[in-house]
């Protein structure tokens, strides 16, 4: 089990072990229950510049050795995710295409 | 879609819209990315002497208009809960045996 509380702020590690980002917070669907993206902070430097991404909470896995999350998105498939609106969260067309693209099933099936 | 950021803190009040508690943070289930708990602070005084519960997230709905979550729990029905342990977060006869008496669905099937 995962305290929401110790969440946010979370270090993201690349599989190779590289820190990639932090997890700012999770968004959660209303209607499952279920977490659906952690949106996350890549680089930017004192919060000047830095982007934040959501990414489906599927392709996060939690390493307790490190204390961090563990992911195997790259920084080029960052760059190539689909396009988002700033109401990407109530954008189901969106959200099935980002899924497709990361190869993770739909959180809301 | 909710953001764990904005739900540490949210009021919770009964049906007849009597505040009843503050969430202190969710417990997120690993295996299926489902909210388990919220885990609500009861009564007390500037923190002194608050009890803390974890309540099924199935027994919460959100309240646009209240700007916080409505819950049909009575202080009689929380009084009458199922004792719980320092590791209830691992105990799913506990987490059974909890759902059952709040009737709600078990968040884990």
């Amino acid at each position: 089990m995962i305290s929401s509380d110790k969440v946010n702020g979370t270090a993201v590690y690349s599989r190779s072990g590289e820190h990639v980002g932090t997890i700012d917070h999770l968004t959660i669907d209303k209607a499952t229950g279920k977490v659906a993206y952690a949106v996350m902070g890549f680089g930017g430097f004192l919060g000047i510049g830095e982007d934040h991404h959501p990414i489906p909470w599927a392709k996060l896995s939690y390493d307790t050795s490190r204390g961090g999350y563990v992911t195997d998105i790259t920084s080029e498939q960052l760059e190539g995710a689909p396009e988002r609106r700033d109401d990407w969260h109530r954008d189901r067309d969106w959200e099935a295409r980002t899924h497709d693209y990361y190869g993770v099933p739909n959180y809301w099936v």
